[in-house]
């Protein structure tokens, strides 16, 4: 099922080397040329040998690709499609794999000469780890893939794109990139920001120590950690560029807690029953849908547990 | 390591259930009662084979035992105290495992006889499970179990309930109910709420269908589902009963927040990458304790995962 003869990877972390290693997995290109601005990055590809050929320069690496995906952080965007924008082959499809959409087509668009396609992607898959020995081929199985096609992309282009990830195992949705931009801000960056914040909250405590925090961690806290441990950088420029549907989340987010403080302090039961009630639902729909482990505590092993 | 002869268990759910596991397993008594006020759990229980003998009426169920341990939501302790003062056996050893402390104290040194010893206790470790089939005798292996037993208690019954939780696998560490209770209130009561919140604020919007909620969960909002989904009138009474830590731990994470919002309004990305970067120092910390899980996204499975 080879759909590329040849492929490049700006960018080669978690996100970047699992595509390399599904691609080759899959079988769906012949070639694969990796560029990373870290050398040190290039060195681990080339040892691990996820790529057919290591390039640092970006609009090198691009030579003869019928494809670039681009893996790096949201922020590098622009200043990647004005390296790459005189060397990309004519008709080349230009996708990329960011949590953000609606800046990708803006700081591209601008750059990016008329004569290739342009179709952003989001893969909503990932671990906390990061670089390229954090990748593997089966992270996008299961997944679903979001396409945020401009409205005069090329049907056939877009097709194509869709292929590859549905040979990654993906499911694959097409949606505006404003779309995108809200449905991800709830379901993946307001949770990374209120992971990361009450991180930093019990850091900064008087009365309880750090040391205690982690002693006690497995009362939920520690479920949280998980999340925090993400690419420092990625998610700052996650929350620079989906500003406008990150402050809309986060102001209704904060109007509930604040309610349900206001149901703390009136001792307000029903309230607090009701809504805990109703998000118990929630889990049994994702389970269902195959979006997490059935087994309880995301199947963490317990030592030998017990039959009885 | 026989430590009592009989115990009476009352509330066989998760941890109730666990517990009487773990108590055979591990041969700390010879004979387990079990009491729930719930006749369909109590029929669970017997059918399940986890204790001695089934007894729907506390007060009788706590007759010839040397160990009561309450593990039933912390609202209802008030009144099942009162139904079992007149039958503890003197020198009897009342505990619980109830995730607030400072509340214990308050609802049952006032009906228990004097002639027991009250020694609150918390294991903390859980699933997000509920019910008497979803506990399992390694539950409290490598976590900790927190007593907080009054100023005057009795040392014996102490190091007593102390080797109890030692042969459950546990470590134990003894403080006042008053900083129990501020310490849960950040490793395990807020990041409840937060995930309660959260799972509420994304069912409510309009321009974001629960489907796609469900579909996309996999960027960071299913790991909150699971914390949200467990059982809600324990965690209803968590919050009436530890009102004031709740409240004083949610206004530093809401105040937190708001510098957070504003760091994204104002476009300060240095302030959001120094809070990402700590964070991930903390998760480390955490893995280093043996408090969660080393392999990425929990050990989750992946499916057929590259070994390239």
């Amino acid at each position: 099922m080879t759909l590329f003869k040849q492929v490049t990877i700006i960018g080669f972390g978690l996100i970047g080397s699992s595509v390399a290693r599904a691609l080759r997995e899959n079988g769906v290109c012949e070639n694969i040329v990796a560029c990373d601005a870290s050398p040190d990055c290039l060195a681990k590809v080339e040892k691990l040998k996820l790529a057919d050929k290591c390039v640092s320069d970006a609009a090198k690496a691009v030579n003869g690709s019928e494809l670039v995906i681009l893996a790096t952080p949201v922020g590098t965007y622009g200043d990647i499609g004005k390296a790459i924008a005189a060397s990309l082959e004519f008709g080349a499809i230009v996708t990329d794999v960011g949590s953000v959409k609606g800046c990708v087509l803006k700081a591209l668009k601008a750059v990016l000469p008329e004569h290739v396609h342009l179709i952003p992607g989001h893969p909503v898959a990932g671990t906390e780890q990061s670089g390229p020995e954090a990748g593997f081929a089966s992270l996008f199985a299961g997944r679903w893939a979001i396409l945020t096609p401009p409205q005069d992309a090329d049907p056939t282009a877009v097709e194509k794109l869709k292929r590859m990830w549905e040979a990654f195992g993906s499911k694959v949705e097409i949606m505006t990139p404003e779309h995108h931009d809200l449905v991800l801000a709830i379901t993946s960056h307001i949770p990374h920001l209120i992971a990361y914040n009450i991180v930093g909250t019990a850091h900064d405590l008087e009365g309880v120590t750090d040391s205690e925090v982690i002693k006690f961690s497995a009362g939920g806290f520690r479920d949280f950690t998980r999340i925090a441990a993400s690419d420092p950088t990625m998610w700052r420029d996650v929350f620079l560029n989906n500003k406008e549907a990150v402050l809309e989340m986060l102001g209704r987010f904060s109007e509930d807690l604040t309610a349900l403080q206001r149901a703390i302090r009136w001792g307000d039961g029903d309230t607090l029953f009701d809504l805990f009630s109703h998000t118990r639902q929630v889990r049994k729909q994702i389970i269902e849908a195959g979006q997490d482990e059935e087994a309880p505590d995301f199947g963490r092993p317990h030592d030998s547990p017990s039959k009885n």
